[in-house]
């Protein structure tokens, strides 16, 4: 298998260079057959200790990394800040020194607090993980949308890439706008102005758009992101109704895209608001795959952080 | 070992033959010895990845499922609904999808909602086996029972079986119920009135008792129900005290069955309530070994639904 | 690697005499290595079943047995009270059987009941592991206290000990305070009056002192224990602020103790109050050192009570 160095913490898509990225999906792309085999596992990371250590509650992300962990054959154990210390005042550092303490290989961090898990890689010896870190990053989600886009058009450089949605509040838009940089491919991005960060074109050289028509005519991938409710109440958006009016990607709107262009999107989707539900079930849809894939990613980081053997 | 095909999934015991039933206990005896010795663990599902996604709360049945799992060196991953993408407005079917992606072996389901197992199966690939729907079916909870069974009469044709209690609300009746008619068993039934459906003896033909006396004369197996607290909230009995006066089974009521006559509870059981103590801790009752066959069957299942190899 | 038998059950150091403790010791001394190879993985336990039933929540402690489960190859499965069949009126006893009937090889239990492990292991043939019964005993707690204090000076005989804090509420000191004795150590204990049991000198065979100095002076190890908010609530201490000036460790403070002392602290310090910052961080904390040596001696633990095969 090819390999790459990628240092030994993954905090973020920033610093990545195209030639790491593209390393690590080539990595997984080797990955990616074992999860569809009958015996889903190879000895890799036997005998190896990986910590989810989920601050911030998650579905999607924890299982996908403790599949990750248990088919190259490591251990994988759970924390949540429920129940914990955590509750009994006890800081993140002590939480985290004390987890370290029994010997971890790695610690995938989710926390609400961004650079938490830049803070835990200043001061632990273990390699850190971040899977998603408040309004920061979330950087095995870029490079599952990266290894989705790479997978279907075979290339990443020259993508037009949609992004659309709440860019302010999004680590997963926040990350694939550097990853997308960093590989050559071109980013557009529509947002509520509320929702939309001041100096965005210059800091991630994507373009801004003042529709949606404008952001999709023409991509491969319109990538959109998960609305929360809470803009609603923060009073930052007037009402779901609204922001799909505007917002959400229908058939129709999907005319304007080129014809092989995918719709993407992080999950969980609310149907109806980011995307049609014919849109959520329809041929351009890879959210599926996307899924799919980021086993695929994380075995891979994974493997890449803890010095794998290969099969 | 003696194998039987079951179908792709474990919906219900609706469907199944005797043939079948009988095929999934032998097996079942088969793999009962594993948990018994020092190295509890056969190679069949190495590999393989089972979910446990329990959208009801659970302790018995999910360890129960997962220990048969890992028993059979399959990886087990558990998800609860709570802290989930299902508390985000996710649908069931958009979470089961996702989770599916992840490329699963089996989904063991249990949800408060009758039918969402099988809503599940129509639309996914994947083997779903159902833990618990609603007040539909328990088809393992039916199997183990079975197996209780026939490993203390060696057979299940002929045998006299009273079901005493809520029948009206149990998933435990219903799969009981159509099992004992597919294997040949005669099914008596004993419930408060206002907890006994009608049509009953047409549906599963079996026998409405208008005594606890009546319904246990000359039995082989008294099951009985767990009585949910609820049911005196809903109005639907008036008390603890009043409902055990008429239903709980002591050691003069048991006097009725057979000499070798054993007592069944799925557990957990109110004390006083379904049973006097006695007969909890008392020579009749088989409710540990039901716990003990609980794996061994879940283990048959998965077995059969994942085409594990022989040992 | 030495063995020695220490019965079928751990419930509490009360018992348990100097040679045994030495012996659970030795192996840990073992086992420690494990955890800090690459393949931190014996197959000593391979095919049991350990089960973490805590009902009382706990990271620390349950990542802690679950690591030491997993290195030595068996299956860890975890059960918390929350959403359990106790939450429904089952007993204790009932939930344990229930448990039990799958086949354990081991409970390891933590419940704020005193007692509650003892109870259990008189009803049950599983080997029972006390994790911390209300305010008796929490062994494996003493056990990698006396193995940090064996790893530093060599020795435990004549050891000086000064343990300060809550000793009224704290199985940690309790089973301390069993354990020096039976290595033949010399226990120190300093506790606001109010949180200091009657009798214990004649007890424990200890020295009750009447301020942190004079309980410090010329000792090998300071060990504090985590102070709990509930007593201001209950009215057993004015404040935080009050108690951190009169029992917290400071530098200063610890210049009283031999050059080569050692502090510890069962976690999580409340900075500020038990320990100063400086104290937790500094060059005596062997805090970190204790986490690390609570896998070794858990694995010790359960290998005794299943009787593993060496590596």
């Amino acid at each position: 298998m090819p390999e790459v160095g990628i240092g030994k913490h993954l905090l973020g898509m920033e610093g990545l260079s195209g030639e790491q990225i593209h390393g690590i999906l080539d990595l997984a792309d080797g990955f990616f057959a074992i999860s569809r085999r009958t015996i889903k596992k190879v000895p890799s990371l036997r005998g190896r200790t990986v910590l989810n250590a989920f601050f911030e509650s998650s579905t999607r992300t924890r299982m996908s990394f403790e599949l990750a962990a248990k088919r190259l054959s490591a251990d994988a154990t759970n924390f949540s800040a429920s129940g914990s210390a955590m509750g009994k005042g006890e800081t993140l550092l002590d939480t985290a020194q004390t987890l370290a303490a029994m010997q971890l290989d790695a610690i995938v961090v989710r926390h609400n607090m961004s650079g938490a898990p830049h803070y835990l890689a200043q001061k632990l010896e273990v390699p850190i993980i971040n899977a998603g870190d408040g309004q920061h990053e979330h950087p095995t989600q870029a490079l599952l949308d990266l290894m989705t886009m790479r997978r279907r058009f075979g290339k990443l450089e020259g993508l037009e890439v949609a992004i659309v949605g709440d860019i302010a509040h999004s680590r997963v838009a926040r990350s694939n706008l550097i990853a997308l940089k960093a590989v050559g491919a071109r980013a557009r991005v529509f947002a509520p102005t509320t929702l939309l960060p001041l100096g965005l074109a210059q800091a991630y050289g994507c373009e801004v758009c003042t529709s949606v028509e404008q952001a999709i005519e023409g991509v491969h991938v319109a990538m959109t992101l998960r609305l929360q409710q809470e803009r609603m109440v923060e009073g930052l958006l007037p009402s779901l109704r609204e922001y799909a009016k505007e917002f959400s990607l229908s058939p129709e709107r999907l005319v304007k895209t080129r014809p092989e262009a995918i719709v993407m999107h992080p999950g969980p989707v609310n149907r109806g608001v980011e995307l049609s539900p014919e849109v959520v079930d329809g041929p351009r849809s890879v959210i599926l795959d996307q899924v799919e894939n980021g086993v695929a990613v994380r075995m891979a980081v994974l493997y890449l952080l803890l010095g794998g053997e290969p099969e």
